[in-house]
């Protein structure tokens, strides 16, 4: 009793982040700390319902290596894959969820852990983790892109989240950068960012360039268990493979155009880049060109102000982002008495 | 005595709207409603401080046709080009302002009218008279586009204006439309959207047309007195002259590629046309068209949810807009107890 009264004292708030493989889940403290965390497999194909349990269990096994009871929890932050309707709390047609359109994941949930849940899109929950608890921690308005499967985005500009009027806002991965001619995107579009940065595209990209008779270290490393992936790429990448390196230096190039196009509708304080098809950040000789690459481009297509003004860096919340941010727009709300 | 206590209960804000050619001033009620209104030349190779005598010139010819006293005006906008720095209140390098540089312009200014006074750039002034009292006043969120020289943009989402932390937010003129081997725009970059949509880009698009052997009705109306404008070519197509109804039609074509990708970026409910380079808008059988083929792209290449929603239209304050904004910004700020 005296403990969980002493615990009381700090506000803590949860954060689930649902994706196609895991829901992961964590306690979060006023300042964005990360108190504790869990993750559980989605088994999406096993439907709404369960995917459900699978959060409240997320939830639970987050709630027990803390001090605090789930009635403490002021506020719980879900984010999910789009498509969505956010205020609605309801899910549309989510392409990582197939066979989950049209659930209404919000209320459920929080009927369910009894708690007042706020929903929010998964990159933009991402995003908001950033700012309030990563790398953007200090900058007053963000654009945030998460590479992976697909490119997604997440802005907001001072504490405001740009969701759209019809959940559709921030789809940083749908800015244009070909008119005519145009790659395809797997949202059905031409010519779009998403089309030539992301590990679809990438992979695309490759098998192409292997078809029209290029060499690749990349091939000899294929067999029955080995598949092509962005990481033989970017490893062989950083061995000297001149295919890997083109391609990986290409979809630099095409993300720095997208972010000044972008950067001229927002003006933010700082671009952050996150999500698995960053090359190892830092850490690795690819990573570090791909966002020196990025950056040169962006700084060539865009007004001398702001390519002195705004960085581009890697975000540094990795895949906590979702949940932390989850738990920061839960708080949000709770501040802007939206809950 | 009684007269202005009377005029005093409905209070009335003041709007500069200041161009490369006039400074146009209204008083404007707490609806959006024009009282009254003037225009002055600028005069601006006089340089900022003859400017700034027209600026209060223009003021008080507009305040003399009501009942107000300058003194029971509560709050001033000011609306110029850029570029600039809004929250200085400072003039930077505007385009087509030449020799105002660095000229602190709403001090200046505040100093003179001695009301407190506040800066915007004049196409978000433009955006936000169209969503405070014109075509997107049932709108919670907007993006507009003025089309003259350039292309330039305002974008409104719940009275947030977005102007950037630089001051470069809502130039929706400079998304990226073309990669490689795009056309030059004015602002120094290759490949954006004003760069194929403006005045500028349609008058160079033609006599490249001409140049390289095209005919056209238009050449024939040409002589010492008549230039090359934007109007004749309108008038031609509307003839049926085969050239300039093209010209037009690639940039709506080009337009609608621009409006989808900024609307993935802000999903906003509506998306309005302003400026001179509406060919007539409803009026005429080119303004009609030019609507319809932007539109048209514009849903081609967005979202099916975004196609049905949003809707783009022609813009109703016109010429009125930026000073109806810059009012209706002066009472925004008033109201957000910025001033």
């Amino acid at each position: 009793m005296d403990d969980s009264q002493d615990s009381g004292t700090q506000t803590a708030y949860l954060g689930i982040d649902v994706g196609g493989t895991n829901i992961k889940a964590g306690v979060v403290d006023d300042d964005g700390t990360i108190i504790s965390q869990a993750s559980v497999p989605t088994e999406r194909e096993q439907g709404p319902d369960h995917g459900i349990d699978q959060m409240v269990a997320a939830a639970h096994q987050a709630m027990r290596s803390t001090d605090y009871e789930l009635e403490q929890i002021p506020a719980v932050g879900l984010a999910t894959p789009g498509t969505m309707d956010i205020p609605a709390g309801m899910l549309l047609e989510p392409i990582n969820l197939p066979g989950w359109d049209y659930f209404p994941v919000r209320q459920t949930l929080q009927d369910r852990l009894e708690r007042p849940t706020i929903l929010q899109n998964d990159a933009n929950a991402a995003a908001y983790g950033e700012y309030w608890a990563g790398s953007a921690r200090d900058a007053r308005s963000l654009i945030f892109y998460t590479l992976g499967t697909g490119l997604g985005g997440g802005i907001i500009i001072d504490d405001a989240i740009i969701e759209g009027r019809h959940s559709h806002g921030s789809e940083c991965g749908h800015v244009l950068i070909e008119l005519d001619n145009g790659r395809y995107c797997n949202s059905g579009q031409y010519g779009t960012l998403e089309a030539y940065c992301s590990a679809t595209a990438l992979l695309r990209l490759f098998n192409e360039a292997i078809e029209a008779g290029r060499q690749s270290s990349v091939t000899g490393r294929l067999d029955d268990i080995t598949a092509l992936s962005p990481l033989l790429i970017a490893e062989e990448a950083e061995k000297g493979d001149d295919l890997s390196n083109e391609l990986i230096m290409e979809m630099a190039r095409c993300l720095g155009a997208g972010i000044a196009s972008t950067v001229h509708i927002i003006d933010p304080d700082i671009v952050l880049l996150g999500g698995a098809m960053t090359f190892g950040r830092y850490e690795t000789d690819p990573g570090r060109r791909f966002l020196q690459r990025v950056t040169e481009e962006f700084q060539a297509r865009t007004f001398p102000t702001l390519a002195e003004e705004i960085s581009i860096d890697y975000a540094t919340l990795g895949g906590n982002a979702g949940f932390i941010g989850a738990a920061g727009c839960a708080r949000r709300a709770l501040l802007r008495g939206d809950i």
